[in-house]
């Protein structure tokens, strides 16, 4: 069997788990985070240097690909992982995602590209309807219809180890019948997702299902039900979380403890360090998020304790301008062991692109250390003192 | 003594010579490739990436330097070495190239910054006396004297352990009586600079004079008998170098012959390929050009039979789109074990800054190979066939 999912719960008092999953290519300890290789590249760090960064697990983006270069391209290549270089576990998405955020307009941001800043945020998301969903292309303005079967397919030919059902993302805004109607729908998507996956499936993927249900606890326990009922390697939480990071927790919480506990639980987008500590004391068992990679090109480097209360410390301040200190000086990456808080200044004031791999080195090192200690104190049962050091 | 060069010409038909120049910081073997990290950073790779890549030397900017961060920050770290994080040898120019280039018009494009693109050519060069230059800041308009002492003082701080004198950088434009008359100004210049130079000198040092005289091998053979009546460590070759490849041949090889054999000598701002190698013909040590790293950065990567005559192939061309080839399958850099030419066709149209560090790497570790074989050429001697195949 290449896939399996183990796990212990060390502390009784807590929902938090280690665990492991085993993937044809290599093993995921657990909890652990999925760091963004949106198009097939992590934002200025080679595949090598994510591995020196202690990365165990990376995920690129279905919606990305299947328009640039396209599927086929990759699958030439005998799939992601030797198109990019990548040799360990990695994730693909549906590309669900971001046809229907950039559809509902919420996080156009998102997409990085050549249109990037220079237009306003066009309804890119055409139609909904029970065959899948039409979009356009936002490289080309290209007309494309994805639909549960197609995502299964171009997520067959990118080759991840671990692939995710196609679901609606309905946005917060939305009323409780509509999260409803649309859960509903999801759920049909998921069993032909399920059909697609199980035609072809030859035991070199895996396949995760979708929780959806927004914020109401009755919906969230329907989809549960739904998803353990299926035959689904792993499950994704899904949807709108809420309004607040409170609301967050809260729908975490409620939704984890209805999943079956022998499947890795995966959250969604979230890659806050106090939001995935309440995650990990809720259950889940991995993360994902652009947030690392996201804040180094605007020159944030992650710190335990930030400015202000953030997460962050930022490299363009002018009082880093003499800082002779490392980003974070109980850091043991290579950013930190080299270079000086003024270098970096120095590199973004001056445009440098290699300001961005440095202080993504940094970040993701800093993601993997948090883990790792994360997983630490779930073991000696002191994860509750990590929280209040976030 | 930190600072030696020693040399053998080990064909009696050619003044190629092997050699190593010894430095605090180590041993360059000779003839060799000096990379520019222009503002303290090469654009798109660590300093250990440069390591790996095979690297021995690189170069930084004075002028830019001295307006950002100022080289005050820089010896607060204890010099450029240890701000940068590059351990090996290191130059550093004098400042006088960009002022007078882009005071003359010429380059301007050699000067990457925020302004870059959006605004006409400015004359940035208010003024020449024989004091030194005046000149606008590039950054914020700002007016700024550079002296043959002030480089000096700047190069100390910044603390490379090769430096070079300040000297007028004439442009191909002026006739033979201007050409004069600055010639014998940077003479002045250069006695200044090496007595500012001795002033401080503490051996972890050593200055470079440059020959002018332009064209003209009357005023050559002037500025080379100059610069070897004084007490320089090595020579470089400056001033206009003609209108094309073929005169810059002419120009190089009846300046060398005049040059005193026991010091090194350095071309400056040369780096194709076949310049390269009629430079070693003719005696050069040492080059330097932005040509790598910048080609890298417009999708170009550096082959011995490139497109059309060319020493690249440009990577945004569509014709990669599914070419499963390395850039180079002859090269053994960590770009050409691990990637293909589709993969990063596809980087640069998603524009991926993993694209830029991915081809620099590739371009590179083909400098240094080149010189490596041209080092291997000149000992067994077979310089003259690796001239055709360029």
């Amino acid at each position: 069997m290449s896939f399996s999912f183990e796990y212990v719960r060390p502390n009784s008092n807590s929902q938090a788990r280690l665990g492991k999953i085993t993937t044809p290519h290599g093993v995921i300890e657990t909890p652990a985070f999925i760091f963004c290789a949106t198009k097939a590249a992590i934002k200025g760090l080679s595949p090598l240097q994510m591995q020196e960064a202690g990365t165990q697990i990376i995920l690129s983006n279905t919606y990305h690909l299947m328009l640039q270069p396209g599927s086929e391209i990759v699958a030439h290549h005998g799939g992601l992982h030797k198109f990019m270089g990548w040799s360990g576990p990695m994730l693909t998405d549906s590309g669900g995602f971001q046809i229907f955020s950039l559809g509902h307009g919420s996080v156009a941001q998102e997409i990085k590209g050549r249109h990037q800043g220079n237009e306003p945020k066009k309804k890119s998301l055409l139609k909904i309807t029970e065959e899948g969903a039409i979009f356009k292309s936002y490289l080309d303005g290209s007309k494309h219809l994805l639909t549960p079967e197609k995502s299964i397919q171009i997520q067959r030919d990118l080759g991840a180890d671990l692939i995710v059902v196609l679901d609606e993302c309905t946005p917060f805004s939305v009323d409780k019948a509509y999260t409803f109607r649309s859960m509903e729908m999801s759920h049909r998507w998921a069993k032909r997702s399920l059909a697609e996956f199980e035609r072809h499936n030859n035991g070199t993927q895996s396949l995760y299902g979708i929780i959806q249900g927004g914020v109401y606890e009755d919906l969230r326990q329907q989809s549960c039900d739904f998803v353990n009922s299926q035959n689904f390697f792993g499950h994704a939480v899904g949807g709108s979380l809420g309004a607040s990071k409170e609301q967050m927790a809260e729908v975490v919480s409620f939704t984890v403890p209805k999943l079956a506990p022998e499947r890795p639980i995966h959250l969604l987008g979230i890659g806050g360090i106090a939001d995935i500590i309440k995650g990990v004391e809720a259950g889940i068992d991995t993360f994902d998020c652009v947030h690392p990679t996201r804040l180094a090109r605007h020159g944030g480097a992650l710190v335990m304790q930030g400015d202000r209360g953030r997460d962050h410390i930022n490299l363009r301040n002018s009082r880093f301008l003499r800082d002779q200190k490392p980003l974070d000086p109980g850091c043991d990456c290579s950013t930190c062991k080299t270079f000086s808080r003024s270098y970096i200044h120095h590199l973004l004031k001056a445009q440098e692109v290699l300001a961005i791999s440095l202080i993504t080195m940094h970040n993701v090192r800093f993601m993997n250390r948090l883990l790792e200690s994360i997983r630490v104190a779930i073991k000696s049962g002191t994860l509750s003192g990590l929280h209040k050091a976030a």
